[in-house]
C-alpha cells in the first residue's frame, strides 16, 4: 500500500498530528512523519514533496498554523493529493491558517479539513487510497458503522436519562 | 476510469460548476453532473451518495452556497472522497459556505477547496484518481509544466514592459 | 399537548441541551431528547424528522456545533418548525455553527437562536406551542413578569449599593 | 386563521419584505404590514407588540438592518413567536443585523432567519401556524413537493446538458 | 451639576460598570446606577429614559452585551447624549455588542466606546458635561497631565531597565 | 453658541462629511470644516485640537477611513468631546476604520458612531451642546417628532398598499 | 543604488503593482518586475530570492492575493527585507491575503503593508534604502512636505467652500 | 551601527517587547526602549520620532494594542522605516490592532508584522540595517542556518519517534 506522508510545520503541532497518526495506525496504513517548515527549511519541503511519488507516498498531509504556507508549497511540488490541516495558534483561533490553507490559487489545490481536524485528515487520506483499494474501503465502511453504533448507544443512554428526569420532575 | 460525480445545490451554481466540468473534460475524465439540494431533495442526495461507489464513481464534487450542507451530507453516505466547493452568494462573500463546508465533525471529512474554486476541485479529483492511474498522473504533471511555462511567458512580457517603461522614464 | 423533540448532534452538546430541558420541564411541556448526528447517523435523523409530526411532536429543537447541518437536515424532512441552537466548540466561538444554522436556502427555514442559547430555544418552542394554547401562553406571560420582577429586585439592590458608595466616597 | 404581522424598521426594507408578503399570499395566510422603527417610533412598536395577541396576530415578522433592535424589542412586549429578518445595508453585508437579531439574551428569544431571508421568514411563520392547522400543514407539504419537483426538473435539464457537452467534447 | 445615569442590562455587567462609577466619583460627578433590561424590563427603560432630562440627568451611559439594544432604546426616548459600552460575554468577544451598539440608524446616535470601555464611558460623560463647566474641564486637563506623567515615569523605569540589560548583556 | 469642528482625514471623505454639515446647518449650529490628516499633517491636527477649546469649539467631529487614527489623535490633544466617524474605503467595508476609531485605550475616549454615520455624528454633537442649551434641546425634540411623523406617514402608505394587494390577491 | 525587486504572483496583480513602480520611478530608484508564483513556479521564486542579494537587490516587494504565500516564500530564501502587498481578489476583500502575508512564523518576517497598498510598499522600500542613503532620505522628506502642502491646499479649498455654504444657508 | 528604537504604547506590552529586545541583543544591535503613548503622551511620541534620525536611530519598532495608532503616528514624523507590532489585548485577539497598524493611508507606510510578533519585528529591523551592513547580513544568514538545523533535529527526533510507534503498533 502507498504510504501517507505527514508533515508538520513546527513540532508544536505534534499533539494535533498525533491524532492523524493514531487514525492511520488503526487502519493499518503505513506513514512517515516529518517536521519541515515552508519558511525555515524550504529546501527539505521541496525535496520531500518532489520525491514523494517516487518514494512510495500516495497522499501527503500537511499541518501548519498562522500563515500556513506548508500545504500549498508541498502541493506546488507534487501532483499527489495534499491534505491541509489548519492549526490554531495563540491568537485568531486558526482562521489565519484556514484561509492560508484553503484559498489556493487556480491550478494547485489543497484538500482542506477543519481547523485542527487531524483525525479527518487521516480519514480523508484513507478514503483517497481506498478509491483503488477495496479492502481499505471496507474497513472505512466498517468504521462508519461502528461510529454510527456508538452514537446510537449514546442516544439510548441520553434519551433514557432525560426521559427519567422528566418523569421524576 | 472511475467517474467524477458533480452535484450542485442549486442551478444558480451552474456557472461555477462549469469550470470544474471544463477541467475534467480537458483531462479526459468521465463525469456526471446533477442538481440535488441537501435541503430540498434530501432523498435524491442520499440515493446518489449511497450508490455512488456501486455506480462507478471514484470521487464526488459538491458545490453549494450559504449553509452549505451538501458536501457534508453526501460525505455522510459514502466513503468515497468528497470535495466541497463553497460558493459565494449575495452576502458574506462565501464565508458562510466555507465554514459550513470545511468545519466537518470528526469522522466525516470533506476535502474543501477555495471559495468558488471549481477548477481546483476538478484538479483535486483528478489527483485523487491519479494516485492509482500513472497516465492521468503524467497528464497532471504535463499540465503543471504548461502552467509554469504560461507564467514564465507572462513574466517575460511583463518584466520587459516594465523595464522599458523604466528606461523611457 | 404536542411534544418538543430535542436532538443534539453529539453528546458533548448535552450540557447545553440540559438548559433547554430544564426550561421545558418548568413549563410542563413534554419532550424527548435524542443524540443523532446529521453526518454519523443520517438515517436516524431522517427517520426521526420524517415521522415527527405523526409521532406527536409539535416543534423540534436541534443543537449542533461546527458545520452544524443538523437543524437544516431535520427541517428538510418535516414542515414542523425547527429551532436551531448553534453550539460553540473548541475554536471560532460558534460563528461557524451560527452561519451554518441560520443561512438556510430559500424554502427550508430554521429558526435560529443565539450561540449556545438553549434556554431561549426552549422558550421559543413554548411560544410556538402557545399560539394555540392559551394556558401555556399565560404561563409564559407569568414567567415574563417574574423575570421582570427579578431584574427590578436586582436594580433595587444595585442602585442602592452604588448610591451608598457615592455618599461614602 | 390568526394573522401574521410584518413590521419593517424602515421603508427601505420594503423590497425585502415584499418576498415575505408574496409567500404569505400564496399560502392564503392573512397578514398586516407596518413600518415601525424601534428607534424612531418606539411607542408604536410597543403598542403594536403589546396588543398583537389581542388583535388576532399569531406570529410577528420583524425586518431590520444595522443595529437591528426591532425584532428584539417586539419580542420584549409579547409572548407570540417573533421571527427576525436581518437586512443587509450599505456596509458589512448584514452581519451587524444578523448578530443584533440573533444574539438575544436569555428569556426573550427571536427566531432568526438568514440575512435578507424574507421568504423563509414567511414560511417559518406558516410552519408555526400550521402546528395547530392541518390544512395549512398540508399546503406546506405540497409546496415542498413542488419545490422538490422543480429541483428535479432542473437536474434533468442540467445533467442532460452537461452529458451532451461531454459527448460532443 | 447634572447627574450621569448609568444603566446596565444585566447585573452580570456590574464589574464593568464599577470602573465607570469609580471614575465619576474621582471627578466628583453625581450619578445614579440602575439595572434595566431593554428586553426584560422595557417599560422601566422607557420611563427612565423619557424622564431623564426632567430628573436632572445630563448624560446617560448604557452597558450591555450580546444583542445590545439597551443604549439604542434609551437613545430613542431622550435627546440627552447616550454613551454605549458594548460588553463582552461568553462568546464572540463583544463583537456582537459592539455592532449592535454602534450601528445605529440615522436619527438616533449612540456614542460608542471600546468593548468593556467603562472608564472611557465615564470620561466621555465628563467631557460632555465639561463643555459648559470650566471647573470640570480643568479637572479633566489635570487628569490628563497626571496620566501623561504616569506614562513618563514608566518610560523612565523601563527605558533604564532595558538599557541596563543591554549593558550587562 | 460653541462651534462644531469637523475634520476629515482626506478630501475623499467629503461626500460623507457633507451629510454632517447639512444636519448642523438645519439646526443652526455654527461649524468649521477642515481637511487634516493624522498621518500627513500631524502638526495641523495637533494645533487644531490643542487650540479648539480656546477657539470657541465645543465638540469636534473627525471622519477618517482605514487605520483611522484621526479621531484618537485629536482626542489626545483636547478634553472636548470628540466624535469619530469611521469611513468605509475600497476594501473591508469600514471595519478597519470602526475598530481603529472605537477601540481607544483607557483615558482617551472617542464617541464613535456607525460606519459612514455622518448625520448621526452631527446629531450627537448637537445633543452634546444641547445639554446646556434648552433651545437646541427643544429643536432636537421637534426634529424627533418630525422623524416619527415621517415614519408613521410611510407606515400609513405602506400598510395600505400591502392591504390592498392582499385583497386583490 | 541597490535595486528593488518586485514580484507579483499573477499578472492579474499588474495594475496594483503599477502603482509601486510609478512611485519608485518618481524617486529614481532602480527596479525589476517579475511574475513568479509561489505555487506555479516555485523554482523561479526560489532562484530569484536566493540570488537577489548577489544580483544587486536591496529590498524585495511581493504582491499576491488569496493564500498569499509569495512574500513568505521569498523571505524564506533571503535575508533581504521582504515587503508584502496583500492583494484583494474576487471575494473576502483581501482579508485572506492579509492574514497569509502578515501572520508569519517566528524567524522569517514579512513587512506587510495595507491591502492593495502598492504605493506604500514602494515608499517603504525607499525608506529602507534611505537608511544608508542621505540623498534618498532627503527626497523622501521633500515628498512628505509636498504631500503635506497638498493636504493643506485641499483644506483651504474645502474649509472655504463649506464656510461659504454656511453663510449662504 | 545605527540604533533601533523600540516604543511600546503601554508598559503592559513589556513582555511582548522583551522578545524583540532579546533578539536585538543576540545580534549585537544597539537599541533604546521607551514607553510612549500616541494618545497619552503625543508630544513625546512626536519628539522621539521627529528627532530619531538625528539621534542615530536607523529603524523604529512600535508595539501597541487596540486602536494601535502608535506606529502610524511615529511614521508620520519620520522617514525612517517604522515596524509595527500589533499586540493582542483582552478581547478580539489583536485583530483591532492588526487592522489599525497595517491599514495605513497612502504616503505613510508601516511595516507590519504578525500579532505579538516581536521577535520578527527585531529580525526585520536587523534585515533593514543589514542592507548596508554585510557583517550583520552574515549574522542573519548564520542564524537562519541554525534555525534550519534546529528544525531538522526536531524532524529527526519526531520522525523516529513516530516510526517507532508505528512498528510497535
Amino acid at each position: 500500500m502507498k504510504k501517507v506522508g505527514i508533515v508538520m510545520g513546527s513540532d508544536s503541532d505534534s499533539p494535533t498530528v498525533q491524532k492523524a497518526v493514531e487514525q492511520l495506525k488503526e487502519l493499518g496504513i503505513p506513514y512517515e512523519v516529518h517536521v519541515y517548515s515552508a519558511h525555515r527549511t524550504p529546501e527539505e519541503v521541496r525535496d520531500f514533496a518532489s520525491n514523494a511519488q517516487a518514494n512510495g507516498f500516495g497522499v501527503i498531509i500537511a499541518a501548519a498554523g498562522m500563515s500556513a504556507a506548508l500545504a500549498g508549497v508541498i502541493a506546488a511540488h507534487t501532483v499527489l493529493p495534499v491534505i491541509g490541516i489548519p492549526c490554531s495558534s495563540n491568537v485568531l483561533d486558526g482562521i489565519d491558517a484556514l484561509l492560508s490553507t484553503v484559498q489556493m490559487p487556480s491550478g494547485i489545490p489543497v484538500a482542506t479539513v477543519a481547523i485542527n481536524g487531524a483525525k479527518n485528515a487521516a480519514l480523508l487520506a484513507a478514503q483517497v487510497l481506498a478509491v483503488s483499494d477495496p479492502d481499505l474501503s471496507h474497513k472505512l465502511v466498517a468504521m462508519r458503522d461502528a461510529a454510527r453504533s456508538a452514537v446510537l448507544e449514546k442516544d439510548a443512554a441520553i434519551s433514557e436519562r432525560f426521559a427519567a428526569s422528566r418523569i421524576s420532575a
